[in-house]
């Protein structure tokens, strides 16, 4: 049995001698490196904390002392020693989540895995404790790079202006997020970082300037007098003692003497304190250390020691497309410039930044200012294209609404990782933003079906440069082309059966294949379809009102939450113009979706082809059912041959055709 | 003629002396106090920043130079400056706007008067005029309380960061958003205030050190090396220096000639850069300094001498039966426990905070860290009540979605100003909640119709411990009473006409009294209908598509955004259901409301009792119109007696009755 698999909790850590913890730390990277390259999954940073929360929870009593995470991706090291070693379908269907879960441990707290939300969570933890006289610590651990977002200096100047509430920050500072960590904040941690530690200046100021007669007396006084200041003199603590923090560090976080000994410090002071750490992103994985550009940040599946992806590739991702045809719309205006919160390269950033290093920020982990300072660039006369993953959007939803929008500014937003994205779990789908964004005036959203139309709408999209346009595309490899068979209006024209047109089915981005292979399923059942791709879905075609119709029933499937998206701009443009064909609306339903693959989560909410099919066609069926015994009364009879016969049982739909009125002759 | 009517624009400004300038600053505020409580509006501010403006407007040159004004109240100065003396329609109809607006002026950037956004619009316009080589100054003007905003600091840490790129921070520091401002960051600045300024005390350490021989030298170059550390030593230059930002100041923001020898030194300094300003709230107004809230933050139409308010008052306020009520239940309930972001009167918390100051929390302009701290502190036991204004809550949709719902947090909110509030403009209308928030799973909403509702349903929402609820009201007196008659599942019928039914009217919370008007004037075309109000508006109740099922149409009326809103879940729940009966959504349109009135604006968007009751009755003719075309070609004929004359022109509905089957034969 290995030290790590003695370790059933966290007391187990308490007995173990020094060298033991060594070699815990050695064997807890062995385990990563070999359970993470088998699932994928977050390495870098949790080859980085393995220390940390050891000391961590040797110093404290979680769960009564509370450990809340930021960005939770760095409790991989939290859950081998809180009772969950089985690594197997990490991040898979039914196995560990990637981030802490409440359903997982009573260790756990926070499961969002958006940054910067940890001291928020730790200030209100600590007035709950106060307010009903509770006793424990709480202590929050977040890393550099999430102090960049605006949620942290939030919490901040909350926690430090109560000086009898104690809680303690944690700050692990790798320099990273998933890259270098930008800012005025950086340079700040940078200075912290190369200063020696304040006590060892102390006693040597003290030393030095006692043993000088009269002159050294009263210079210490008065230095003496004004503390912080003195202490910034020789050391300085910066910004976090002006703010009226306790700073305790720096302190090397892979020393887990030096770790449990600041901390234990950190837990007699009765006050907010920050605790500085500085840890190595990667740490004891030389392939890790050596990638310059996240220090494997997330890994796929792979070999550990070759590092060679072992999942084969299926073709240019999404991304891939969005970050060549980024750079080409580059090199032709000069006022295209681009904006990233803190993942250049995820974004597929990365190309358009080694082209044009002058027309790339990264603002750190803070999608408003992302989209507040797009505002100012438009208005200074750039067209900035604002590339995040589609769930961060959230977070500037305020910015894009009140900033761009209502200033009519040109900006582009790329919307990555829309829709399931899965394995992340619920705070990383891209579920929302067709959705929220059905609010925002002036705004044109696209939903590419393929990398055609991806290169083409992003270009539509900054042509426009007197009101804020959005692209969306989903995680993963881009599929084939779908070329269309016509237009109407500014639909693209998927398909057509033939005969009289029976369901419009509108088909929104990706969910392209989905509807035409749905269409063929109801083909095969005698309805008719058109499958139409709106390209924008916001606003609503005109012609699309008038061509659903010509049809006995529309539905519209998207790819992000079934409340308040496409579908429901679809009803609304469908009911001012008077056209009240039944609309149904296939999409996420209201709930969040736990981690899994994107097919399985697909499968389990019903946007199939056969699920889809279905619906569609009960629902047909039932009214025709409705429309006999309608035409039934207006003759006087109950309008069906036996009564209820005609109400087909629920998913096993009667195959039906043709018109209202062709029903109707035929129930006569 | 004064020397206000003299100033034409700012170029006047410059050739005025010492003299004539404190005579322009006297003019300033006697106009100030006369005008804003003709209109009402906001006054405490803007005589807070006389001098400010005016040095601003003489040592830079706007619109070239970029002034951009932070929660643009503080902008009536600015406006006088700028060829805007006509105040007599302040806020109104046609008027002047409250906030800086571009079609007023070219000397307006940001119209959007959320706090915080004037250092990321500013770092975005430095941005665009370093890539394009542009000269000319950028200059953000910010309150301290505007400071404690995750936004500022998202945007301090990219300003400090760029060492080559000129930008002009001015901090106007009166040590108050609408009440004193809090934390850390107030701690520091009130540090900083008491400070003599750096340059006083360098000349007086160097006089003394220097003459002390061999000890002195050494200590003080010693000192200088480490130069922040020895500047802070005697006056702190805190946290904007240790980010990278150059400070200037404290500077007295009510002298003229001090603001622009700071704000000179400023523009030669070729970076970042920070003026800290101390100002005073209500500034040579008694009244205003005497009040002791909020300095007169906001007024209503008073007379300026006694300050007593000359408009009728309407009875309670929505807000002030809320603030009743939370005290009643703070009573009963230790557990409940309250949020503002800054604004802790003017939603209604000043009762509970005398009642419980230790169950209250003022956590700054600080909406994100309101929601975030609110799970926090579920988590912990408590029952956290957070208050904002409606349109404020858009800064925290992704905490209230990946924080407390995420969590299933029992965190009850409390929406001040929902719907068109109407004086303050685009930003302060609070007409997206009901729409960005259908997709937040296990979130409950609640429109209560009048007093006792919100009484009820703010009962009903803090007694929800598994997940998020949400209470909306409006601005202004609350209504009369409105009783139910039935109770139809979880709705409450309000009216039902005798007779078979034809419309099924939906009024989401203050929409009640227009609904049932409406009812009046379809009855009188003969029109039957039956007005439900919903109550909880989220979940759609399971008793309205069967209700619905009964009536030829149904029609949604709320105070909310047209798209995605209530109306959007309606009609969702009812196809959902099966239910095809039409849907007419009544409610805001997707577009940004001028300032006016709000019953001005109401009108204009059509959410008046005529324009719906017309709507609907136009709709239903067209549907008999249509019916009666199907009726005829099953029978092989028009249907129609004469082509198109049952075709109602639009806006002149034809009185209509009776269901579908009825008309028919009313057709044959």
């Amino acid at each position: 049995m290995t030290i790590l698999e003695s370790i059933r909790g966290p007391r187990d850590l308490k007995a173990l001698s020094e060298a033991e913890l060594g070699d815990l730390s050695h064997e807890i990277r062995e385990f990563l490196v070999h359970a993470v390259a088998r699932t994928g999954g977050h390495l870098g940073p949790n080859l980085g904390v393995v220390e940390l929360s050891i000391a961590l929870h040797r110093v404290f009593e979680s769960p009564v002392d509370r450990i809340v995470w930021d960005t939770g991706h760095q409790s991989y090291v939290h859950k081998l020693l809180t009772g969950r070693q089985d690594f197997s379908k990490l991040r898979g269907k039914g196995g560990l989540s990637g981030y802490p879960s409440r359903e997982e441990s009573e260790h756990d707290i926070v499961e969002n895995s958006h940054a910067s939300t940890a001291l928020g969570w730790a200030d209100g933890l600590a007035k709950a404790r106060q307010v009903q006289g509770e006793k424990g610590h709480v202590v929050a651990v977040i890393g550099d790079g999430a102090l960049t977002g605006g949620m942290a200096w939030e919490a901040l100047n909350n926690i430090a202006a109560a000086k009898d509430r104690p809680l303690i920050i944690v700050v692990n500072d790798n320099e990273r997020s998933y890259a270098p960590t930008i800012g005025g904040l950086a340079n700040h941690l940078a200075t912290l970082r190369t200063t020696d530690s304040y006590e060892k200046v102390l006693a040597w100021g003290k030393d030095v300037l006692l043993r000088t007669p009269l002159v050294g007396n009263t210079i210490y006084e008065s230095l003496h007098g004004a503390k912080k200041g003195f202490k910034d003199a020789f050391a300085p603590q910066g910004m976090f003692e002006d703010l009226g923090l306790k700073y305790v560090g720096p302190i090397d976080g892979h020393d887990i003497g030096a770790v449990e000994s600041a901390l234990r410090r950190a837990k007699r002071f009765h006050g907010p304190v920050l605790v500085h750490c500085l840890t190595e992103k990667g740490r004891g994985y030389e392939p890790a250390l050596a990638h310059e550009e996240d220090h494997f940040h997330t890994v796929g599946v792979m070999d550990p020691l070759t590092c060679e992806p072992l999942a084969p590739s299926n073709g240019p991702s999404w991304t891939s497309v969005f970050g060549d045809e980024i750079v080409r719309i580059g090199e032709e205006r000069e006022d295209v410039v681009a904006i990233t919160a803190a993942m250049l390269h995820p974004v597929g950033l990365g190309k358009f930044a080694e082209r044009f290093p002058d027309r790339v920020w990264d603002v750190g982990i803070a999608e408003q200012h992302a989209a507040v300072s797009a505002a100012g660039l438009a208005t200074g006369g750039l067209h900035p294209v604002v590339a995040v993953y589609a769930t961060f959007l959230n977070r500037a939803f305020d910015q894009l609404l009140m900033d761009v929008a209502l200033h009519r500014c040109g900006v582009t937003f790329v919307l990555d990782r829309a829709g399931v994205t899965g394995a992340d779990g619920p705070s990383h789908n891209g579920m929302w933003d067709m959705s929220i964004l059905q609010v925002v005036p002036g705004l044109r959203i696209a939903a590419p079906r393929d990398a055609d139309q991806l290169r083409a709408q992003l270009r539509e999209a900054v042509a426009v440069d007197d009101a804020p346009t959005l692209v969306r595309f989903p995680k993963e490899s881009v599929g084939p082309s779908i070329p269309a068979i016509d237009r109407v209006g500014g639909l693209d024209v998927l398909h057509r059966d033939a005969g009289e047109p029976d369901v419009l089915l509108v088909a929104v981005g990706v969910m392209a294949p989905v509807c035409l292979q749905a269409a063929e399923l109801l083909q095969a059942r005698g309805i008719n379809c058109t499958v139409v791709d709106p390209r924008w879905v916001k606003p609503v075609d005109p012609a699309l009102p008038p061509l659903a119709a010509q049809h006995r029933l529309a539905a519209v499937v998207e790819d992000n939450s079934r409340s308040a998206g496409v579908g429901a701009a679809v009803a609304l443009a469908l009911s001012d113009a008077d056209v009240d064909v039944p609309v149904r609306r296939f999409g996420i339903p209201e709930q969040f979706l736990a981690h899994a693959k994107r097919g399985e989560l697909l499968a389990d909410i019903g946007l199939t082809p056969v699920e889809i099919a279905g619906r569609i066609s009960a629902s047909l069926a039932l009214k025709e059912a409705e429309d006999s015994l309608v035409a039934g009364s207006e003759r006087g009879d109950d309008g069906s041959q036996d009564g209820r016969a005609v109400v087909p049982a629920k998913g096993k739909p009667v195959p039906v055709k043709g018109k209202a009125v062709s029903v109707k002759e035929k129930a006569e």
